[in-house]
């Protein structure tokens, strides 16, 4: 295995912490030779040392590199320092938008002893593995909008949702292809019978993409009624595909369901392969509990899973599922600090 | 009491099956002179035999009633013979809007023996009992947006979200009213981290108006977080207020968690009393079940505290209510007709 160039932004709060795991996890596993890391400082505090989010000679560089590993952006939400979306849309979206990363894997699997909200008799023995793939350049997140009269009563704000052709089919595309290799059923959540506009393009892109797949069954679901499929009988689900926003909800919630947004990994794929990909744990940098060790590095590992299948070592990438699976399930509820989860799974790998 | 005018629109599927339930009881609690009900036949059975999905003419009759009675609009999701969105928009949403319909109210309790999705452990003994005050006649409902190319590979499609300082103001001042008159807990719901010029309106409105109700605590939720917040402990919320899809996704999870869709009422108010409020169940059309006699007409029943509240007369909706509440606990886990249900709360309330 040649050696492949890994820039790393560990970001605000927990994310340092969790990413300098995942980075242990991924030497364990490669060697140290596989991997050369380059560190990026880029988030809530190097702003507000500096004023930069993201300068545009750092987004240059970035593009050299085989792949991105970020940790968590963000500040307290509320916080009066840092203006709302500043870094959220300067950083974390501007890296989604300018290194096109149109599909989102979130994989989530219920594994045997975690605690989850939902009742057993909900599962009744069943498992609960299943991926949602999110479109993640496009829909509400364009940051196209705008307001009149800011701040008086005739104040008017807008937020514009762009769906194309192209980044609907590429991500449906991509998720039937996920579903003939699992078991070949595809969920499409939307909302068209009040978006009419954007759900008529999601339904009929599925559709016809779905004629190519004859082998894989299709399904439909309202954003709503899919809250309520989610909480009643998640295992119900193999491949899920839908929009940016919907995603970003509909995760949240599987994460909740499966053990909690400390176990939930994503990838941020480039398609074309002409920029590099990125990969993150689903949740926040979490400022409550930043700084203490005792944030859940498993997501941040995990994700990792996900880069080393992306960067063609499959083998690999199933030793960390492995080994994340295993550690899971043998501490069930049992917490540990940080680096403690990290050298439970890293002793595994090595 | 003199007697109050109510249209009723039975609708879809097992709408005018709750719908006749909801009737009994509104006719048990206040006598059969109360109200005076008339039936307008309209909905997908409606549309396919004349074409017409909500004529003007009825719409300006519909302006004259104190109040009007939904059942469920909407056929089968994915059904060939009607166009997505055609009664959604034309019929429901057509409502909504003409008649300003701003606070769409729909409160969430758990109640004794009734089956959640939840484990036992997410309770601990607290009550779940909130809330949720939706807007309803702005966002992503406007029906603004468009589409160029359409079914071809350079399509594009917009939707666009429209928030105005009048309809968010109105809204978020209703729910500190309510949240005063409750436990003085206040949620906004909202992606201000993304949706920035949204964001900000609904931000900026629910700090400022919350100047004026010192004694209500208020606290912010990504949407995302929501979902989490909502399977992991339901108990912490209070009053919540969020924007018209936000509301719709939240309040279908919230259902969900608090016993099913089948017991989840709301009522869409038009604040100046200019129109008719419309009361509806949260639930559809269920044009699986429909026909049957099986569907569940508690949240129908429930709709019914809310126009009672609507019109002036607390102390019949909280005999309703109580009616409910009891029926509920009483039959547990237990399934009843949907006629059978009806009549066990009407002798209740006779
Ligand atoms: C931080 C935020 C902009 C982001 C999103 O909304 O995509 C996050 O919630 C996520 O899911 O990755
Ligand atoms: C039928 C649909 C248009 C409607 C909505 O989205 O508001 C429904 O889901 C609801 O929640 O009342």
């Amino acid at each position: 295995m040649t050696s492949a160039r890994i820039a790393v932004i560990g970001g605000d709060g927990i994310g340092p912490e969790v990413t300098a795991e995942a980075l242990k996890a991924l030497t364990a596993v490669a060697g140290p030779d596989a991997f050369d890391f380059t560190h990026y400082d880029l988030g809530a505090e190097h702003w507000q040392r500096t004023g930069e989010v993201l300068p545009d000679t750092v987004l240059e560089e970035l593009k050299g590199f085989d792949a991105i590993v970020l940790g968590a952006i963000g500040a307290a939400p509320g916080s009066k320092a840092i203006p709302s979306g500043l870094l959220e849309r300067g950083l974390l979206l501007k890296l989604r938008f300018a290194f096109d990363h149109g599909i989102n894997l979130r994989p989530s699997k219920l594994y045997p002893g975690v605690p989850t909200p939902l009742a057993p008799r909900v599962f009744e023995g069943r498992e609960v593995d299943f991926v949602v793939v999110r479109e993640g350049t496009e829909g509400l997140y364009c940051g196209n909008g705008g307001a009149v009269r800011i701040g008086t009563p005739h104040e008017l704000a807008t937020e514009v949702s762009v769906n194309t052709y192209f980044g609907v089919e590429r991500v449906v595309r991509d998720a039937y292809h996920r579903a003939q290799a699992r078991r070949r059923q595809l969920t499409l959540l939307h909302k068209h019978n009040v978006l009419v506009n954007a759900g008529s393009l999601w339904n009929r892109v599925f559709n016809e993409v779905g004629e190519e797949f004859p082998d894989v069954e299709r399904r439909y679901l309202h954003i709503d009624a899919a809250m309520i499929a989610m909480v009643v009988d998640p295992s119900q689900f193999d491949v899920i595909v839908t929009d940016n926003l919907f995603g970003d909800i509909v995760t949240d919630l599987a994460a909740a369901v499966t053990g909690g947004i400390g176990l939930a990994a994503s990838a941020n794929i480039n398609p074309s392969g002409e920029f590099p990909s990125m990969f993150e744990p689903v949740h926040g940098s979490a400022p409550d509990i930043a700084g203490q060790g005792i944030a859940d590095p498993t997501a941040a590992i995990s994700s990792m899973a996900l880069l080393l299948d992306h960067l063609g070592h499959a083998d690999l990438a199933k030793r960390v599922d492995d080994a994340v699976s295993a550690d899971i399930t043998e501490r069930g509820g049992q917490r540990f600090s940080t680096v403690e989860t990290g050298d439970r799974i890293a002793a595994r790998l090595a």
